[in-house]
């Protein structure tokens, strides 16, 4: 026999620190499965204490049979709490004042925090590594798709070659309630915000900064690298029109933030942008708030992974994932190899060459649209399809799909087209991802 | 710090039994990603000694830095071996004395065989369970796709409602095959033999064995149960015409081999049939040898999960992720709980209602199609949407798409519609599962 068994028969007690809808639920599985966790992982899970801000909120569970903490930090601390569970958000202040309060008195940490992991992951990585104990953020990640565990874990025999994903629900939301219903971006970020799908900060779900926070996650696990959020280039949803979006359904594809990860000869690239993508396909399919994420090795291929982005349900259930593996002892590098040996990424702006569509204002000028492609092709750029539309008032509409191309070039075209007397405005440049 | 790490730092050793492609794909694994796996681990990863058939068969990788071993025991029992790698294949046999073997002598296992979990799954875990060892068998379900891993580790916190998925690649390369080039089931199974891609005894595909293989061991992670492959409604591919494949694309479906897994009060649901499923679904959009898995959870709601069913890079991936985690010690019950509290399954008959497709061949007489029609009545089955061709010679061919009814309604509808004078022969049922 190679290994000791590793699932002694203490029960594992947890601290439970932010108590809103993740929180809640995390306390109702507990409670709701006791006998299911208890014959899975061969031990008792117990809640010793929470914290959060108010004590006296009603939240429809009671936690009278729990111990009560004001300061998560003491929580972190107490004696009778061997997992630590933080779900407070925020990356810096409370959470991660208590995050590593726990991880320094030898606590295991599970948390849903992008924010905390995208900004602190190294020095927290370390710090769990040095202690001994685990820090899981499976939760963290495209909510209840077990994907942190799928890279880190399951596909631990493959050189990760690309990662990308759909994985901010509110951004899928409205994109794809903006095609269903025809609507414009500004009502229906108003819909959105009234429904309570925003963060306090709406521009983290938006701006694209929330999915950035989860891509550089994914990215320090695939390629071995420190997590590197500032590399990300990151372009929001705000100025997606619903012209862009008709017109890019027009043309057999639909509109999403999307993530993509990979490693090249020159470095890292990470962005998290507006694409297009083809209405057919997995991602184009996607609605609403599903989550998405694709993982390409150099021995799996390709595997995709689908589920709800958020709720209380899907991100309790993977937070539970999480105390499980630690319940039943597995004690891994909080990115799938120890901390010290992540090498510095070297973030590299995009290069890979896409398609990317066009949409531009052409005057009403004899050669006008002649004038258009003739840019494109001095700066390089080549057309695959082009669709003019009838005049209104004085500019055309004019759409243009290109063939693969470098941002380079497409950045000359653009600045060639803008300069021009032919083209009214800046034109509207989005990349085409296919999958 | 509450748990010891379980990084030793010395080789974990591999005997590999069977050299076919998933074992050369290991081999290979093992030498291109050494450090990559070294670093992921904690461990190195050392093949100690290989054991196949043909000692000097051409397998395009050297061997000679490995011992040998012809007897796949012998190699199993080896000092230097601490994870015995299963990938010989059959249910009996060599393959079923060497993991016990392994077993016995404290080794780790991990194997890519359904057949042998299938039918031996109860008395292997509960050996491995003795022995303190891991049983792992990522590989032996939907090839590359981390599903075993997802549904027992990172959903471990839900009560799982149903899994269901396309879990044969070759029985969907065949049926996508006859739908994308018109071509008869004799034909392209030809096709798929000349290929290679069915089993030497292509029952076990085509027939629905090998994925019911599969179907029990997710059934018994989902559901607490003792694998019960007996208890798997079975039915192939092989009465499959050409015309239902059409016939249900006209109306906007795709015909796959699906498997469905269920806990109903009266017990548990295992089916593996040909199915329609939705064209537009993500399971309808399901081309070639992709495999797909959709897990329900009362906390997560669905999930899915998509890649490579079968082939070297996949499935060698898939037990690379699997040796990955005894590395890193990782030693859970072979079916997510111990084996002994594993109940018996109450295998039950299909109850759960579904829309049914049928057709049939309407005699020309006059008053057929009303006549079908009550005959559906009488027996509860409400029509939600009926086709009549024309007729070809003295028949004409009807489609009915029925509103949700349960098997029985079914086949008392069928027993009507057979003996009844207005229809030529037995009419073809094929049950609709809604994604």
């Amino acid at each position: 026999m190679t290994d000791p068994s590793p699932t002694p028969q203490r029960p594992l007690r947890l601290g439970i620190a932010g108590l809103g809808t993740v929180g809640i639920g995390v306390v109702r599985i507990l409670r709701r499965h006791a006998a299911l966790l208890e014959a899975r992982t061969g031990r008792r899970l117990e809640i010793s204490a929470v914290s959060a801000r108010s004590r006296s909120k009603d939240r429809g569970v009671s936690l009278a049979a729990y111990g009560w903490e004001d300061d998560p930090v003491v929580l972190a601390r107490r004696d009778d709490v061997d997992v630590f569970v933080e779900l407070m958000g925020g990356s810096d202040g409370p959470a991660k004042a208590a995050v590593e309060a726990a991880l320094a008195a030898g606590k295991h940490v599970v948390t849903a925090n992008k924010a905390l992991l995208a900004h602190h992951g190294q020095a927290l990585a370390e710090a769990a590594e040095a202690a001994g104990v685990a820090l899981r953020f499976e939760a963290a990640v495209a909510g209840g798709i077990p994907v942190i565990k799928a890279l880190t874990e399951g596909l631990a025999g493959n050189e990760i070659t690309r990662v990308m994903g759909v994985m901010n629900g509110t951004c899928n939301y409205i994109l794809t309630r903006m095609y269903n219903a025809d609507l414009p971006y500004a009502e229906v970020f108003e819909e959105a915000n009234q429904l309570g799908y925003l963060e306090a900060d709406p521009t983290l779900d938006v701006g694209g900064i929330d999915a950035a926070h989860k891509l550089a996650l994914l990215s320090a696990i695939a390629f071995g690298t420190r997590v590197d959020f500032a590399g990300v280039e990151i372009e929001g949803i705000e100025r997606i029109s619903i012209r862009d979006i008709e017109h890019a359904a027009d043309m057999g594809y639909r509109i999403k933030l999307l993530g993509v990860a990979q490693m090249t000869g020159r470095g890292l690239e990470q962005r998290m942008s507006p694409c297009l993508v083809p209405a057919a396909s997995p991602l184009g399919q996607l609605e609403g708030g599903t989550n998405m994420v694709v993982i390409e090795g150099d021995a799996v291929e390709q595997v995709v992974l689908r589920g709800p982005g958020a709720g209380e349900g899907p991100t309790a259930s993977a937070v539970m994932g999480d105390v499980a593996d630690i319940a039943r002892g597995l004690i891994i590098p909080v990115f799938g190899q120890a901390a010290a040996s992540l090498k510095r990424a070297t973030p590299a702006r995009t290069t890979t060459p896409a398609p990317y569509y066009l949409r531009l204002s052409l005057l009403d000028k004899p050669g006008a649209l002649g004038k258009v492609a003739m840019t494109l092709g001095e700066a390089g750029v080549s057309i695959d399809r082009m669709r003019q539309y009838g005049h209104e008032d004085r500019t055309a509409p004019v759409l243009i799909v290109t063939h693969k191309t470098t941002r380079a070039a497409l950045d000359r075209a653009l600045e060639g087209l803008a300069s021009s007397d032919v083209v009214d405005g800046a034109p509207v440049a989005i990349r085409v991802e296919m999958l």
